[in-house]
């Protein structure tokens, strides 16, 4: 099967790859559990071979992003500073020895004290959401998971962006923490909102309330099966509490905000932003698919 | 070896025993690592005699405090409402049938918001510090550790506290998130200072500065031997901001405070203290075994 590019979001734990036409548009795709944590360093050409189902065609060029950039993957694709735009991010590819193969850099800021902050993979679902947006003057993105992302964009520029622990805090609480054992399989719409409101008063503290999980269920004011929620809550809270907080330190104004990642998981931000009053749209799926195309025409790698 | 009473502190890891003569000095210590995380429920008979080296003197009266009087203690000494005493504490002691054993309840206070709050065994520490206190000015007391407690004490009554699970999440973090893969085993100060005043800005918010841990090690800024100390510098940090504001809150005034615990811990307390411009002393040691004095001559539940 031929195409004019196929374009890869390869992460930590997956990888997906698109096959894009001329215009653009989405022929086919492929996943793999063939994240950059489980290939090891010389094993990324077969797993590519494995990801696409066949040894990649030399006249076909692909281009990818996310950690396959880092240190970890299979070439390191040093840091763009912000702000980014998809020209300069472009003329900033790396590309793999002997291999029509493009990596996408990663974007770093600095806070005005001087902290580094750094993406891999996200830069590239804005530009993607970005391109599909009618609506230009959309400034944030929220891209929620592991490592949440905010990001301010101008003039689809990236500006600056901030990360939030916000998936990884739950995962290592739930599993390893005396808040974890407490937890029994379940969902509860209204502990999640609860945890969200607590979070959002204003001296929420969360390294206080998170012990408020523990509390609340032995008093029994918290079923076992709702912990989860509650604690889900609660992180989500203070990541939304936080990154308000940084917009206006950011001077941009109450705006509505694009989320983009996982359906399921933007959704229960939606409804999270709605509570504390904020508009959010959650933009196209396969953002990453689309902003690699929109790498690739500026740096005029497709082969038409 | 006769005593008037014996006095155990017997938490979730390890117990001791404190052999206490009649004007309530210690003559005799003994501990074992038979917490109550790895003493099967009907074995607490057992490992008291182990604690002691012997079976218990039924003339010898003994009081216990900390989680062996949870529910998955010995047997449950039910959460005493604040604000208390050494009389009110005293005044709910529970009896372990058919032994000379008195366990003391642990303490239950709503912020408010209702939401609750509990120690076990810290009551007692913080009755026992008191007891010592030359200065009965001081209000505050910090109990650092894997769940830090502040309490605010007035007229040698326990008035409200609050817990933050600053131990808890540093552990967490340094064994299973990618934070403390980055980390090498080391101490620096400066490490430790640097993410202290990080938390302390008041724009902080430790699920964002959190990732600050990872971001500095990647670009070299931090070394792999100084992660630990800055991470345990953030969310120390955070407790301090925090506790900061709910004494504000709770409208006690810039007040010293006092710290009770293991002293390498009060001392790393002190010097953070220290350095959010509030000042620190540390506490009586052996804090649980004054305190259980006091509550065990409240009871009358003393042999002269």
């Amino acid at each position: 099967m031929s195409a004019a590019l196929i374009a890869i979001d390869w992460g930590t734990s997956s990888a997906r790859a698109y096959w894009l036409d001329a215009r653009g548009d989405i022929a086919r795709i492929a996943s793999a559990p063939l994240g950059v944590q489980k290939v090891p360093q010389s094993g990324f050409p077969a797993a590519l071979t494995a990801l696409l189902g066949e040894a990649p065609d030399p006249r076909v060029p692909m281009i990818a992003c996310g950690m396959i950039g880092s240190r970890q993957g299979w070439i390191e694709a040093p840091y763009r500073d912000c702000p980014a735009d998809a020209a300069s991010i472009a003329s900033a590819l790396t590309i793999v020895p002997g291999m029509p193969m493009a990596i996408v850099p990663g974007l770093a800021c600095r806070d005005p004290s001087g902290v580094p902050d750094v993406m891999r993979g996200e830069e590239t679902q804005i530009l993607g959401a970005l391109d599909a947006a009618r609506d230009r003057a959309i400034r944030v993105v929220v891209l929620p998971g592991t490592h949440s992302k905010w990001a301010i964009v101008r003039d689809a520029t990236i500006e600056t962006f901030a990360t939030f622990l916000t998936g990884e805090l739950f995962a290592v609480l739930r599993e390893h923490s005396i808040l974890g054992r407490l937890a029994a399989p379940g969902d509860d719409a209204m502990a999640l909102e609860r945890g969200l409101r607590c979070s959002l008063e204003e001296d929420a503290h969360l390294a206080h309330d998170l012990f408020s999980a523990r509390t609340l269920a032995l008093t029994g004011e918290l079923a076992p099966e709702a912990v989860g929620d509650y604690l889900s809550g609660l992180l989500l809270g203070a990541e939304l509490a936080a990154g308000r907080r940084w917009l206006q330190r950011q001077r941009v104004p109450g705006t509505s905000v694009q989320l983009i990642g996982d359906a399921v998981l933007c959704e229960r931000y939606r409804k999270a932003f709605a509570l504390a009053g904020l508009d959010a749209i959650t933009g196209p799926a396969d953002a990453a698919a689309r902003g690699l195309w929109r790498i690739a025409q500026q740096a005029k790698v497709i082969s038409v």
